[in-house]
């Protein structure tokens, strides 16, 4: 009989608790799920057929490079390619020192964490914010300070008035968090007032931001703003980026921008962890940037979703009631719903589960714990009658559940 | 003018050096570079065409699920499919949920050592062994404790005596990190007893084992021996396994085996690091075992690498003085050279690289800063021309180095 290993686990290993999203996208692979949780992509807009052809060209013709090992900063070429593509994209100058090609983008969440962060270490985070960078800081000791949002996401008075008080406590403060692009999970986009503002207050507290912007190229009128690594004149910004939204998401395939010694120590870090990013992907990816697909299939993907956003929100005016409310987002793939107080979105997870809807529950995206009240919906992954059944089924539940809670009150 | 982030950098960050492998491997990419150094497979032996055809197979097919994200643990299918492999040939008693999926097996040591490493925890590792191994227990504040190897690798009186030394004085101690077939640097293979009284000790003091096992297939005469997983009564090893070195490395495929509460831990680890493993690669591998291709191209491999062991043997014993000791490995990647004691093999790198020769220098593998007189030879990756003349420039060079030091003694 096994006793085991648990003894000997880390105190924190026995803490940490799984990602909601991750677990309920175990759930996903049951076919009859009509799922609006996971951030995944629709494999319909995948661009197979390219990728077919690309993979067979890389392994006709330079098969001893894409099957071996590489270097732990990534392929120089596709280096190169995304120092370029980011420069002519984003207004961010940078050379091939300043990225980091990560197996994902949370790999470089992760990276950045382990470089930056010891136990203790003040991280300053979106309530709500995505559990996956939170989820990073803690594995290495951070504690959470939420700074509220609104409908322009991060608010930067909030966040001084925080650094403020946390910094004259003595505490060692070390990153600010921040979702700008189409935030998950709320959908909301910061202003560029509030961009600057927040690079301006890590330069005053001399502070790293990490800046996770995996739905950047989603967007659905006309071009994002600028990055905050535009208006980074310090080195400070750590920018995370993901080509599993707007290119697929099994070739695991990501880069960061970062300042030259910090990229540096992210490789070292990195040497440790899993020496380097798959080459098959990477040169796949090279080729399928050299032969100017991606700008196409970027058009794509944002007419695509789009079109999905649109019969979201057109299916939550209808099945949805008053009380409850929500956002439009401009670009991603998430709507934030925010049922009325007395409402828990777990239970209604529970009931919807049983009619075989997903989606995910507000509370893990507050560190303070709270947004029982809310719940993510993501359009990504589903087709028109998927979403319209699903939102039917939920704005069901919810009048039913405010039926019984008004009865309740009687 | 960027300021960076220095100053907000973990003492931990600040402290660790890059891998020694890793950082020598971009000088492989030099052309002319003769490489005996790193552990990378040569790639005349990959099965590029069969891997070109699964690819096209696999994104034909199904490949809505080849390019989309999996599951955390690893694809299902693969998992299955490994543990029976694992079953018949290994002797193993495992199921899918004692196996994990990872991006090379530098992953599993490093979700392993984040799941039970805390500060001041200590870890046995081998005097030498793969800094690989190492780096990760250091990445999470380990203190590495040495135990001596000789021609049979790690000595259980040793360990037992450290073991109880560093119990008896009241610090925590968590793993033993061992490599038994085909130690990396040393080429030595563990005895049975050996295997048993390790598996032993760690239930006598309440530790775990991490096996590490990346050379295990390529047993160049009969079957490799039991891992030590195999004689794990209490759920206590943690099996490494690779696909890196008898498939390709460049799809970053490895597999953990343990206990089941164990994987579950690394793999929440796991969901805040990387997400999952790329899924293309696991496919491809999917296929590639169903085929039946895998263990027909496991004996291609140690046919292939057997000849070319032998080849640095012979050129050794042709052009190596009396004065430098070697030892001939079963199997795997590795001969380990010792210089006359007042030789240091870093000098000599030095020399060899300006000769477009490379090897890894020992004093690395070493935690007590020891075996600065020794040095790794990888015959993997050189055809024969190139062993023979790479090892004549060494023997040139240490022939030259021994005359010198004589010269100075008198």
């Amino acid at each position: 009989m096994a006793k085991g290993l648990s003894r000997l686990y880390t105190q924190r290993a026995k803490e940490v608790q799984a990602s909601a999203i991750r677990e309920i996208c175990k759930l996903v692979t049951k076919k009859e799920i009509h799922s609006m949780a996971g951030g995944w992509p629709d494999p319909k807009i995948f661009p197979a057929e390219e990728i077919r052809e690309i993979a067979f060209k890389v392994l006709t013709d330079y098969p001893e490079l894409a099957l071996q090992y590489g270097p732990s900063e990534g392929l120089p070429a596709l280096r190169e390619e995304l120092a370029r593509w980011t420069a002519s994209r984003d207004g961010i100058s940078c050379t091939p020192d300043n990225i980091l090609i990560t197996h994902g983008s949370a790999q470089g969440m992760e990276l950045a964490a382990k470089v930056l962060i010891e136990p203790g270490d003040v991280a300053f985070v979106g309530l709500p914010t995505y559990f996956g960078g939170t989820g990073a800081c803690q594995t290495f000791g951070a504690e959470l300070v939420g700074i509220p949002l609104d409908d322009e996401g991060m608010i930067p008075e909030a966040l001084a008035e925080r650094i403020e008080e946390i910094h004259s406590a003595g505490k060692r403060t070390k990153l600010i968090y921040v979702i700008p692009d189409f935030q998950n999970p709320t959908g909301a986009t910061l202003p560029v007032e509030r961009r600057m503002r927040i690079v301006e207050l890590a330069n005053e507290y001399d502070l790293a931001v990490v800046e996770d912007n995996p739905y950047r190229n989603l967007c659905f009128a006309g071009e994002p703003l600028p990055p905050l690594k535009a208006y980074d004149t310090e080195g400070r910004v750590i920018c995370l980026r993901s080509f599993s939204k707007i290119f697929c998401p099994g070739l695991r395939l990501a880069f960061t921008i970062a300042e030259e010694d910090m990229i540096r120590r992210m490789v070292i870090a990195r040497q440790f962890e899993d020496c380097c990013s798959n080459m098959l992907g990477q040169y796949i990816l090279l080729e399928f940037i050299s032969q100017g697909l991606l700008d196409e299939q970027i058009k794509k993907n944002c007419q695509y979703y789009k079109e999905k956003r649109d019969i979201l929100l057109a299916s939550l005016e209808r099945h949805f009631p008053k009380t409850v409310q929500w956002n439009r987002p401009d670009g991603g793939f998430f709507i934030f719903v925010h049922l009325p107080d007395n409402l828990d979105s777990e239970e209604l997870l529970c009931d919807a589960v049983d009619r075989n809807v997903a989606f995910v529950a507000g509370a893990p995206f507050y560190v303070d714990g709270r947004g029982r009240n809310t719940f993510r919906l993501s359009y990504a992954q589903s087709d028109k009658h998927t979403i319209e059944k699903a939102v039917a089924v939920l704005g069901h539940l919810i009048k039913e559940r405010t039926a019984e809670e008004r009865e309740e009150k009687k």
